[in-house]
C-alpha cells in the first residue's frame, strides 16, 4: 500500500500523541520517522513503530524528558538526554549547535543517556539547510563483529556528513558495518537469501541466512553478527572498517561517558550521541565551495564505467527516492501495515 | 640491513641537510621518516627518499617555503604552506592548533599547497601526547576508482585520529582505499601476487598482478587502479569505502581550495591537508576517558575468536614493530639500501 507523505507525517503524529507526547514533539519524531521514508530508508520509518511502541512500554523512554545541558563552554555542549526520545534531544541540540557554529564557527556536541534517534542524515542535514557542515553519529546496540572474533561487541554505529550544495545537499549517511540490521531484516521478510559478506555465525563462518542472523543478535544468544565494511577477510581489509566502527564507538559512548554498545540492551538502555557543525566561510565562500564540490561530483559521475551507466554518488539513490515518493507516495509493506494498524485501532486513531 | 633508530635518524638529518634544508627542518622531516620506519610502515619511510629527491630536483618543493597563515580565527586557521615540505607545513600548524585547543578546547586547519607528509599518525599523535585528540587527513595522488568506474578518481585519501592512553596512545592511520600504493610496491619487490580484493585492470576486472596495476597508474596511462574499502562489489558495500574517501577529500582538498586528486600529478602538484585537536576535558576528564577506553580496548581483545588469538586493535601491530624496532633496528631492504647508498655518494655523507 502506498500513502502520501502529508498522510504520514499526520498519522504518525497523531499516533506519538496517542502515546503521550505534547504535538509538538509529536510532530518532530514524525518529520524524522517520514525523512527517512522519503528516501527510501524505509529500515528507519514508519516500520519502526513497534521498536519505539516497546521501548516506550518497557519505560526505556521518558515522553516528557527536558534535555539537561550538564556543560556548556563556547564550542561545546556535553547533554545528558535524560531518557527523551532520540529524535527530540538530537534535533534540540542540532538547533542549539548550528546557532552556536554561526557565531563561533564550529561547535559540537555529546549526548548521553539518549534513545534510537532515526536517521543520522536528517539531523546532519538541518545544519546543511543552515548552509552549514552537519556531522551526526550514533551509538547503537551491539551487532558488529570485530575482525576474527565470533559475537558482536560493537554497534553498527551509523554516522551521516551534510555538505550545502546549490541544489540537493550532498548527504552521506551509513552504518559503518557492511550494511545496518535494517537491510537483514528486509531480506528475511523477502525470503531472500545474503548477497555479500555482511554476517556470520557463532563460529565465524559466513552466514547467509538473514534469519539465522537475527535469531543469533537476541539479547539472550548475541553470537555471531554483522561483518565490519571489508567483510570476512583480513586480505579485504576487513581491520579499517573494524577501525572506522570503532572510531564512531569512543566519539558516541566514550566521549558521552555513556554505556558502550556491548553493554547495551541487557539492562541498559542509554544510546549516545555525537554532533558537530562547522561553518564553512571559515575557510573558503560558500559559492566557492558549492562549485569545487558539484564539480567534482559531476566529474566522478562522467566517468567511464564498466556498464555504461553513471557512477552512483553517496546520496544519490536516496535524491531518487526523495524525488519518486513524493509525488507517487511511500510505500508500506504488508506486515508493517498492520502493524499501524493495530496500533491506530488500539490508540482509536482513524486508519 | 639494519639500521638503529639514532642511526637513521642522524643519516635522513644529513641527507636533508644535503638537499638544502636548514639543520632544524632536516630532523624534523627526518624524525618524520622514522616514526614511519620504527612502526613497521616502511612505504613512508626512508624508502621514500627517493621520491622525495625527484620532488625536490622537479621544484615541487621550496625548501625554504614559510607558511602562510591566510585567515584565522579563534578556533580555525586556513594556511597556505607556500609548497613547503608537508613535513615541515604539518608539524608547524599542529603545533598551533595544541596551543589553540588548550586554550580553546578545538582548532582545526586546512593547508593547501603542501607536499607529501609522510605517515598522518604522526601528526594526530603530537595532539594526543599533548592529552588532546588528534585528526590528520590529506590529499594524494588519483589512485582510486570509484565503485564500477575503470579509472582512477579520488586519492587515496589516508587520515590518522589519535586518542591519549595511559601507556600507548590509541592511534588508527589508514589509507581509505583498500591498502595504500605502498602495500603494492611492496609485493611487486618481492614478487608477490595480491591476495585480495585491492585493484582492478583498466576494463574494471580484478588486477592480482602488483606490476600491472602500478604500471597503470603512471601518469600517462592512469587506468584502472586501488578498490575502495569493500573492494570489486556493491553486494559487500564497497560504495561506503568510496563515500568515506570522497568524505576525506572534501575535508582535505576543497575545504582548503586545493586541487582535488584526479588533477595532481599532471602539472598541479598541490596536496592539501586537514587537521583537527580536540580538547577531551572539554567533555570528559582525561582520566575517565583514559579508563573508559582502556577497557572497551582490553574487552575487545579478550572476546573469542576463530582461532583462539586476540583480537588485533588499530595501531597495535605498529607498536609492536615498534618494540623491536628500537631495540633490534630498522630494516630497510636491499633495493631501499642502494638508493640510500647512491643518494649518500652523490651527497658525499659516509654510510
Amino acid at each position: 500500500m502506498k500513502i502520501k507523505s502529508e498522510f504520514e507525517i499526520e498519522l504518525l503524529t497523531k499516533i506519538f500523541i496517542g502515546w503521550g507526547f505534547d504535538s509538538q514533539k509529536a510532530r518532530i519524531v514524525a518529520d524524522v520517522l517520514n525523512y527517512a521514508d522519503l528516501r527510501g530508508i524505509y529500515s528507519h520509518g514508519i516500520q519502526r513503530l513497534t521498536m519505539y511502541e516497546k521501548k516506550l512500554n518497557a519505560g526505556y523512554i521518558d515522553r516528557e524528558a527536558k534535555i539537561q545541558v550538564v556543560k556548556q563552554v563556547p564550542n561545546c555542549i556535553v547533554v545528558d538526554a535524560q531518557q527523551a526520545m532520540g529524535q527530540l534531544a538530537s534535533t534540540e541540540v542540532m538547533d542549539r549547535l548550528i546557532r552556536v557554529a554561526r557565531k563561533n564557527g564550529i561547535a559540537f556536541a555529546t549526548v548521553r543517556n539518549s534513545n534510537h534517534f532515526g536517521a543520522a542524515g536528517y539531523y546532519a542535514e538541518m545544519a546543511s539547510q543552515a548552509k552549514m557542515i552537519g556531522f551526526a553519529a550514533t551509538s547503537t546496540n551491539p551487532l558488529v563483529v570485530p575482525p576474527r572474533a565470533k559475537n558482536p561487541f560493537l554497534g553498527s554505529n551509523p554516522f551521516a556528513a551534510a555538505f550545502p550544495l546549490k541544489k540537493n545537499d550532498f548527504v552521506f549517511d551509513g552504518a559503518t558495518s557492511t550494511v545496518s540490521l535494517g537491510r537483514i531484516e528486509v531480506l528475511e521478510k523477502l525470503n531472500e537469501q545474503i548477497p555479500g559478506e555482511w554476517a556470520i555465525d557463532g563460529k565465524g563462518e559466513l552466514e547467509k541466512n538473514p534469519a539465522n542472523v537475527l535469531s543469533g543478535l537476541t539479547q539472550e544468544k548475541r553470537t555471531g553478527g554483522v561483518l565490519p565494511i571489508g567483510g570476512i577477510k583480513e586480505a579485504n581489509s576487513n581491520y579499517k572498517g573494524f577501525a572506522i566502527s570503532l572510531l564512531i564507538e569512543i566519539m558516541t559512548a566514550i566521549f558521552s561517558q555513556g554505556s558502550i554498545a556491548a553493554d547495551l540492551g541487557n539492562g541498559k538502555h542509554d544510546i549516545s550521541h555525537f554532533f558537530m557543525v562547522i561553518d564553512p566561510t571559515l575557510f573558503i565562500s560558500l559559492k566557492q565551495f558549492k562549485i569545487q564540490l558539484t564539480d567534482m561530483l559531476t566529474r566522478i559521475q562522467k566517468l567511464e564505467t564498466v556498464d555504461g551507466k553513471k557512477v552512483t554518488l553517496p546520496g544519490e539513490k536516496e535524491q531518487i527516492a526523495l524525488r519518486r515518493n513524493i509525488k507517487a507516495g511511500i510505500e508500506i509493506d504488508d506486515k508493517t501495515l498492520q502493524q499501524v494498524k493495530r496500533i491506530c485501532s488500539d490508540l482509536k486513531i482513524d486508519f
